[in-house]
């Protein structure tokens, strides 16, 4: 089955740096602090000295790139929001309006808008601020049929990569995959329930909004899908296409060029959450690369995470995607940095350590 | 009882600006993105709006103030570190070495050093980076009898106040209260101890890194101080002289003052949670103007938390004390204020709402 997909795609992560991580370990407990004592500030700068290979990680330059299509499934009902707002949202984007344009300004981020396929094409004065890879007018509605065609799949898959590749060039040291696309919660969920052999309504959850009836008709849809495609479900990569969505399958080829290129990534909420897991499934090493940035509010999320045996970061309560909470994230990984490289040393300060 | 301190310390609370909480309440629901989805960071923007009084609250000044002192109970043995770490780390703040000061530079805060009672003085070459507030060799051992005299206690609680009107006069928008003193966290659990009126075994934890017997031991310490000064316990002031320290002390008079004043005040871990528990049971209202940063990995501070009934923003892990938990949380207040000032809202992006 893996034959199916381009070459790039089945080409191996790259190693972690183990003597940088090993010299960044060290240089912590030299600091003028308890060992320990900064939490997860010593454990996040000591991995990303591994993803970087080199004794004091920075962060920088960080990319967010903001992958946008629609979904044939909300024909179902299944959102509490109608479908335009997924090209309203991209337009809203590229006008700077959105939570995560605020964000990336705040951080001095550099943002890519990129249309996989909205029902509607970008208008054309929205030329040059949003990139038009759009694949086709959503995807199909999979509670008929898979959402995608092989073809349709590859496409986005290295849509996400041609991203990285930018990304990679421009000189970024950190990768935040974003999402929009209305019903797109409900294609994850499905997604997480097949990948994890979960019933539906164990893991679908309000999305934008949904009232408790609303959220049972979603998980009553995702049911009906998990049982026409059944019998095909057991490889992520087929998973990926019956239930995914453009922007989903955009951000797995960005997650797996990532992990091929030796690109820290930080992944957002439920959406890229299911985007990771499909990449992980398919190339364990991917998880070497994926730092989680928060656990979402979206009920799916928690189960998610539990499959990966990781703990988010932040725990606030966000739900909106985009790559908000990924964004949110990135500060605590600047001042993880920042402690690491300018701390003294007990020696450097001439503090007495640790009775014996 | 109330009497016996100086008029400023019963002085009332500010009230928050209620109309600027609701404007910003109403604001939050115009902004593009599905209501809520910016979990705590929505909650956060609109807590500051009432506490600043306008709508589109800013945190750009934020003053770090680190008190620091020594405690006589170190003599019972009941810490990792040698008490001269304590001065030695007043010197390494003030040459820029510990983690608070990485912070403050990181965040632009502007940071000052007080020393209200260190074993030895500063040395002079520390004249002009340390502000010197000596009122004692460090307090009395707390297990033979009071920790402070009530003139002591005084001169803490009016540091603390000093600080504070030295805060508002720089314009800062934001306080943040740090401490380091060898021995405190032996203080602060018995502080809390008695405030709660829990077993010290319950609540006592390895500080900077004690094993489980010098758990044990640091325990027995606390309970014989409890059963000594028990008599006297049932009033929050009266329980800090006792079992209080100088830094301890001086943050409780600085979060009076804050909140006398109309700061915010962003409350570290468990030495600064405890201070502010004080301070909240002497003056209830003095929680409305404080937010907690993180939840500490020192035992006691959950008791604590689940005390004043707040859930803090961070759980890192974090366990260092110096106001550092509190400064990592100023990045998301930032955010929080950003994200409310600047999306753009459903109107002015042309987004539909939420169908009904």
């Amino acid at each position: 089955m893996k034959q199916r997909y381009s070459d790039w795609v089945h080409a191996p992560a790259a190693k972690p740096d183990e003597a940088a991580r090993q010299a960044a370990e060290s240089r912590q407990v030299q600091l003028t602090k308890p060992p320990g004592a900064l939490g997860q500030l010593e454990t996040i700068a000591i991995r990303l000295a591994g993803l970087q290979g080199c004794v004091s990680p920075t962060i920088e330059r960080v990319q967010v790139t903001l992958f946008a299509g629609d979904h044939g499934v909300v024909a179902e009902g299944v959102s509490a929001f109608p479908q335009a707002v997924t090209l309203e949202m991209v337009r809203n984007f590229a006008r700077g309006g959105a939570a995560i344009c605020v964000l990336a300004r705040e951080l001095g981020a550099k943002l890519e808008v990129i249309n996989l396929g909205t029902v509607d094409p970008s208008p054309p004065e929205l030329q040059g601020e949003v990139t038009d890879r759009r694949i086709a007018a959503g995807t199909a509605n999979f509670t008929l049929g898979p959402a995608m065609t092989q073809t349709q799949l590859q496409t986005a898959l290295d849509t996400g990569r041609e991203a990285i590749i930018q990304t990679k060039e421009s000189g970024a040291q950190l990768f935040i995959g974003g999402e929009m696309g209305i019903g797109n919660t409900t294609s994850a969920t499905a997604l997480a329930c097949a990948l994890l052999n979960c019933p539906a309504d164990l893991l679908a959850g309000p999305g934008t909004g949904l009232d408790p009836d609303g959220v049972s008709h979603k998980a009553a849809v995702i049911e009906k899908a998990l049982t026409l495609h059944r019998p095909h479900l057991t490889d992520p990569m087929e998973s990926l296409r019956r239930l995914g969505g453009f922007e989903i399958a955009a951000l797995t080829g960005s997650y797996l060029n990532c992990a091929q290129q030796g690109l820290p990534v930080v992944v957002d909420g439920f959406i890229a959450g299911v985007a990771a897991l499909i990449a992980i499934r398919f190339n364990p090493d991917v998880a070497d690369w994926c730092l989680f940035s928060h656990a979402s509010a979206e009920p799916g999320h928690k189960t998610v995470m539990q499959a990966l045996q990781v703990t988010p970061l932040l725990d606030l309560g966000m739900r909106l995607g985009e790559g908000s909470g990924a964004a949110v994230a990135v500060p605590l990984l600047r001042l993880a940095c920042a402690l690491h490289a300018g701390m003294a040393t007990f020696g450097e300060a001439g503090v007495s350590e640790k009775d014996d």
